[in-house]
């Protein structure tokens, strides 16, 4: 089978096979049964390689308490990015005045005021307060998947303004944190391969905001901080990141007061699965119908 | 088993057994895996009762176009509940003076403009413009199962900013969707009360805002719009609502454009399983070790 790249028409072809549904904006579309089928097959697979690990599981809501995503200096780096839970606090009349702005067919965000919470950038994100404290000597190992929300509608497909990850975590000394990581970087090649998607491993860096963003880009790389496996979706020349690796050395550690048994600084990595470019991945590469798909594909996902 | 009724112990009770995990603001918890077995759990034996029924499967993430809550005139009667995200669109030198306020610890809601996306204040919100158009003669079924946000921060463990619902929506002639409310609400006390809940229904109404909202409430309880299935969770003499039911006449259908076969305004109906509250429920009236549940409550969740 031959394919083809071109953002259009694989948007087209999504819909057109009820793989997604189109909403008013961009990035935010409904999954169909089939795809949701597929992604839900994907996640267990990951965690059938994970389980042999013995990670726990925590499952946190898409928001986090704001103090979290401040203390982290999220808005330093990726103010663009950011999507910060709004309400209303006023009182009748006010309301009256907000219902009004909204009936006109006027903006009405400046009515309100800020909530305790955000939405979580990174799934990872409410998981490091709760691990205060001293780790035991293994550290800790924690996997979950939620729904991430970045900023950025874009008619794209796998450039989603809210999406989930399958992520683990790992925090303890920085030599266990960054064993663990490499391990996992093969895994989630092999495991991608073992899917019939052409994988590839690359350093990466974070879309930082600004012209300050660039200089924290290449530190990033140059440390060889994050690493991501890429998969050609919309375009074979600019594969998209599918998977990524990131060393936070002990930022978080540091931040929220996280320690090794030995009474270090604790130092955290995580790794996340993105599960719907996952499933796009795999639309993209075998076909709209799975149905269709190569048998060593389908036995890896319909076991 | 006596079951005994108040906040801090039921509270305390969940997370000294791990079921939930606390985090720095209130209604945000994380999940612990038990929790989330026996929450997928029912979750899966909801989906096993409506099977027959053959409904169609969509996903949506926890945002919902920020046109659909204006159209359908959420803030006129939720503007206290809204969760609406905002996003930094400003150049350099204004992420600068948002970095700053953010690390002086001072709020910065203000720096930022609406997006187009509102957090979903119910699940089904996103579905309803995607049924814009003439309905097949049977109407429309649909399930789905999401994140909805509401902001009222509370330590009431069932009181949640953000939660699951497994929802069914039924698009159709008036006689149509009412038939299947009916239906589904002596099914969902059914299923309810066979899990060893001592559920009951009642007439319900929407937490409006403000004095204008009581008026609102009286009328929608006046006509049967709303029912909830209810059980004791916090306190005896007030039991939470786990379940709720409601028809919303031709509001939808008038809003977005939906028609019957017959080219009548269609009629809508949702309703929803709230997957925390009962949960919850279940925890409270067999105890936080669910390997030491009643076999008849087990035989059902762990088939």
């Amino acid at each position: 089978m031959t394919v083809t790249y071109d953002v259009e028409g694989f948007y087209a072809g999504l819909v057109e096979h009820g793989l997604i549904v189109p909403v008013g904006v961009p990035g935010a579309f409904g999954r169909g049964a089939v795809f949701e089928d597929v992604l839900e097959r994907f996640d267990a697979l990951v965690r059938r390689v994970g389980a042999p690990e013995g990670a726990e599981s925590i499952t946190f809501p898409p928001i986090v308490d704001r103090r979290v995503i401040e203390k982290v200096h999220y808005l330093d780096s990726f103010p663009h990015l950011c999507g910060a839970v709004q309400s209303f606090f006023g009182d009748a009349l006010q309301a009256l005045a907000l219902a009004e702005r909204v009936n006109r067919g006027q903006d009405w965000g400046d009515l309100l005021g800020q909530t305790g919470v955000v939405l979580a950038p990174a799934c990872c994100y409410p998981l490091y307060p709760t691990l205060a404290g001293t780790l035991p000597a293994q550290g800790r190992l924690v996997t979950l998947v939620g729904w991430a929300y970045r900023h950025e509608p874009s008619p794209e497909p796998t450039r989603m303004q809210s999406f989930r990850v399958r992520e683990y975590i790992r925090a303890g000394s920085a030599e266990q944190v960054l064993a663990w990581r490499d391990e996992w970087l093969q895994r989630g090649l092999d495991l991608l391969r073992s899917l019939g998607l052409p994988a590839q491993t690359d350093v990466a860096a974070d879309p930082f905001f600004g012209r300050r963003g660039k200089l924290l880009a290449t530190n990033q790389k140059d440390q060889k901080l994050k690493f991501e496996v890429l998969v050609p979706v919309i375009s074979l020349t600019e594969p998209t990141a599918v998977c990524s690796f990131n060393f936070h050395q002990d930022h978080f550690g540091a931040t929220f007061g996280i320690r090794t048994a030995g009474g270090q600084v604790a130092s955290t990595a995580c790794l996340g699965f993105g599960l719907e470019r996952v499933t796009m991945a795999l639309f993209k590469m075998h076909g709209f119908r799975p149905q269709d798909w190569p048998a060593s594909v389908r036995a890896q996902l319909w076991t």
